[in-house]
């Protein structure tokens, strides 16, 4: 049976443009209501987490700059700045990135724009920092080792003391794989990647935000 | 012809206990796309209008901390931050108030919590610092004077060049008071304040995000 429910946000409760679906929203107020929990992960901030913790209703803890930082009624931080940050600054002093404007309420992160095509320069300048590079098909990301949407998964499993088998999650993109781990229950919405739908459990019949709205309507098949 | 919709957040497009209502969201959409300027604006902070923008996929600008700072690509700042956090210090140096989580992502006011039923000595001591309280039903906010919804009203009739007939505003709490003002179309969900109502132009037969999914549903009756 399904205790634990973890889903990434963009693409995968939100339409081909970010914009929060209706019926997606609708459907985990009704897991959370049914006594399961229901938490999210996202490489957004932590106001924007605090944003869908009390417009959403949500009551579990919820996971900012990939797993980095978390917001319940306080605000735990698993991660620092440092490296993020100065791999930031010398991606930027060689013109390679312009920075984002969420970077202002980054912990433990920094949020990028490639200027033009150099994606594979700053991949390769990455390994020095010791940082990792992700992209949540909305933005680029500079982050610790270690610091991914697996983390968060983890973190909860260990606090709610959960077995795999108890946990779904939901994602679409490539920085949602550090979650789908052996054992637990894998759904993605149609437009998820192929390296996801390879490693899903189930595929919905819609995309986005309404095919993961199917997915929390049949939790019990689960 | 309305043109332009300015509504609250909290109570307004919301149920009772904050949570998002899917009805008001997705007709507040709908007016976009039939060409009229929707716009918001709360006591919350710039990142909390950061999220609505983002993920309801509204295009005008939207205001934070009750009109102080807007939000579009970029963020502009109306007010500072001066006599809020220097009364903000003061009330919490006589154990008056506690502090709110958003504080750390305010620009020009600060929220608060009293500690006991200290409301009445704390608008004593307003006066003094030159600032202004409200609540908006959910938090209790300093803000400079003139600070205010109607700030933001006005703001965003000037930039349109909009004739106060070609603009509802909607709300429910006593800082909406401000953009409740001469000429403007008013409307109110049927749990608004009594102050509100008699302003109004129309109650809704519903309460909260209901009553003003129904308010946009029939902006042609404007």
């Amino acid at each position: 049976m399904i205790k634990l429910v973890l889903s990434d946000i963009d693409g995968t409760i939100t339409d081909s443009r970010r914009v929060l679906s209706s019926s997606a929203s609708e459907q985990m107020r009704k897991v959370q209501d049914s006594g399961v929990i229901v938490s999210l992960v996202s490489g957004n901030v932590i106001p924007v987490m605090y944003t869908f913790r009390t417009y959403l209703g949500i009551k579990a803890p919820l996971f900012a700059e990939n797993g980095g930082a978390m917001i319940e009624d306080n605000i735990t931080q698993f991660f620092n700045m440092d490296r993020p940050m100065a791999f930031f600054r010398d991606l930027e002093k060689k013109g390679l990135v312009k920075g984002i404007m969420t970077n202002q309420w980054r912990l433990c992160s920094m949020g990028f724009e490639p200027v033009g095509p150099v994606e594979r320069e700053i991949m390769q300048l990455s390994a020095q920092y010791n940082v990792e590079i992700t992209n949540s098909g909305f933005s680029w990301h500079i982050l610790n080792v270690g610091q991914n949407k697996g983390f968060a998964l983890h973190y909860l499993m260990e606090r709610y003391a959960l077995r795999p088998e108890e946990v779904l999650v939901i994602g679409d993109n490539l920085n949602d794989i550090p979650m789908f781990i052996e054992g637990v229950r894998k759904a993605v919405p149609a437009n998820a990647e192929e390296e996801l739908k390879k490693r899903a459990d189930y595929i919905a019949r819609s995309g986005h935000g309404a095919g993961s709205a199917e997915i929390l309507s049949s939790l019990e098949s689960f």
